[in-house]
């Protein structure tokens, strides 16, 4: 039996909690980071706060082994004098959906092998997908993500914009966005890359300039321009 | 029966073909634009050629009825004597990668009502997901179909550009793409976002720029003050 506190109330660890209790050899608490009073001990003491506040709650902890689960916090910065890793999941957690864990990358790091086969341990438990991230590859992923996730995200936002400027549905959009992100998981971003700026059509470019305002034109011709340098 | 004469030998005309070929009250005839000298008859002639070259050929036809498949060319660009239109999938089409037509948008345009009718028949006979799109739409559509497909396969590029430099293995990038893609049939893509620049997290902002080289930086920045500017 492995005993896991979990120290948070957001969407990750809410999500995390629901997912130990089904597992038989889990005992998982889950407590709010404002009751820090009395911690029970455990032996994996998971922080799922913002990552402002991880410094301060790993302060006030004093037991064995303590992680947080945030993607650009050094494991450096938690401040418990004990033992310390990391349990980040590379996914995006929002409140009402539900999480298919065996789905989910878990990229993990502790200070010791026995820690880290711990937390791989409580990984296996939920999910399939488990690897060894150190500090500094992990800030690497997390910039990473914010292109391919929060970047990608605000383009189908602009795309969406236009639609509804134009009144054309933005649904009509859907499935051309699903095969594009599902397309590279067999082919290269750099082969799967088509359209205007890659082909250089330069009459299409300047078609597409004269539909767009101002922030949009300043988005379309510097990935363009990106794009076309992109080419060997 | 009606008769389809399809003008082409891409990824459009060939997969559009092997659709047909498929349906029994249609007749389906490919052949290579370069090869117009002695044309059949058809019901519907498709030109699925290059956009450079839909004027081109379409001047060398005298069947009945013309349509064009592409997003961005006018239907008026259609050069022949008789009806016109336009039979535009919003999809990208691979070589080796079966379509599912089911899940492409047809979006249709003819002169004439008979004309649409039987663009709608031919659409159906394949497909579902049928739209009534004018020349001016289509070029909406287009253009947004610049942002989320074509921009973003870029980012998934930069993504991936990074984790190499960094001998991070991609695909741990490759759950989140897909979650990324689906969340937004569930959430519109202004409430999806999150991230750094959404929460105006200075600090994390700086870390990340300082782990970038400067074409990254460029896109980094231009998209984060465009997704700031978007908070309402």
């Amino acid at each position: 039996m492995v005993s896991v506190l979990l120290i948070g109330h957001g969407n990750v660890a809410t999500h995390l909690n629901n997912a130990f209790l089904d597992v038989d050899d889990i005992l998982v608490t889950q407590i709010s980071s404002r009751k820090l009073d009395s911690i029970p001990q455990a032996d994996v003491t998971i922080i799922a706060v913002s990552d402002d506040a991880i410094s301060e709650v790993s302060s006030k902890i004093k037991n064995s082994f303590v992680v947080h689960t945030s993607g650009s916090v050094s494991m450096s910065d938690l401040k418990n004098e004990s033992k310390k890793g990391v349990f980040y999941m590379l996914q995006t957690f929002s409140k009402d959906k539900k999480v298919d864990f065996s789905e989910v990358p878990f990229c993990l790091e502790a200070v010791n092998e026995k820690e880290y086969q711990l937390l791989e341990q409580l990984a296996k438990s939920i999910g399939k997908k488990i690897y060894a991230i150190n500090s500094e590859q992990r800030k690497t992923l997390h910039v990473a993500a914010v292109f391919v996730n929060n970047f990608t995200n605000h383009l189908y936002k602009i795309g969406n914009d236009i639609c509804k400027e134009n009144k054309v549905p933005f649904e009509i959009l859907l499935p051309l966005i699903k095969e594009t992100a599902l397309k590279i998981e067999e082919l290269s971003p750099k082969k799967a890359q088509t359209g205007p700026a890659i082909r250089n059509d330069k009459k299409t470019i300047k078609n597409h300039l004269n539909l767009l305002d101002k922030n949009q034109q300043k988005i379309y011709k510097t990935l363009t321009k990106s794009i076309k340098n992109s080419i060997d």
